[in-house]
């Protein structure tokens, strides 16, 4: 399961991925994994929260579009994958976050 | 299962709300299901993508922040209880959507 991700205080960035898979699964998990560890040491990531039953939603957090742009064209190959061969449908939208509210245990 | 939600051309408003749930039920479903159908005909409000294995992740779109105000303050009462009963941490984001791209099916 995934957590909720600790963001800093607004303005920030989120892409919110929404997605119905196909039946395809050859290369899916070891892309998706190998996805958000690059996430995690490139410049500007701030987090990720995904949920899946049957639709799938994945919000990854940044500080600027310059990283979500990074991001993607670092993934670019795995984007074109994921296009043709692991999702039927696909929504992928960019958002300036500018207020956030919360209530999360202290000690996470 | 949620559908991706069919948005117009940006800008327009996102509410993404991040959740995980306590073990209590009482109300919890009935109250969901009415604050989905009073946003439908609440003015603004564009569509809602929804997903749970764990972490819950709902995001709704709006046309404006005033229409996402509107629909809050219409459930307060609901989210009080949401906070005390049904919800064990939350975030709730509020966002002005960018960008969008997708893949969707035509006949939609």
């Amino acid at each position: 399961m995934s957590d909720i991700a600790r963001t800093p205080t607004p303005p920030y960035y989120a892409v919110i991925f929404t997605s119905v898979r196909t039946a395809v699964d050859e290369g899916y998990e070891e892309t998706a994994r190998n996805m958000i560890e690059q996430a995690r040491v490139m410049g500007g990531f701030l987090g990720m929260e995904s949920a899946r039953d049957g639709l799938g939603i994945t919000v990854s957090y940044w500080e600027s579009l310059e990283a979500i742009r990074a991001w993607r064209e670092a993934h670019a190959e795995a984007m074109r994958r994921g296009s043709e061969e692991w999702y039927e449908t696909f929504t992928t939208r960019i958002c300036r976050v500018e207020r956030e509210s919360a209530r999360l245990p202290d000690s996470f």
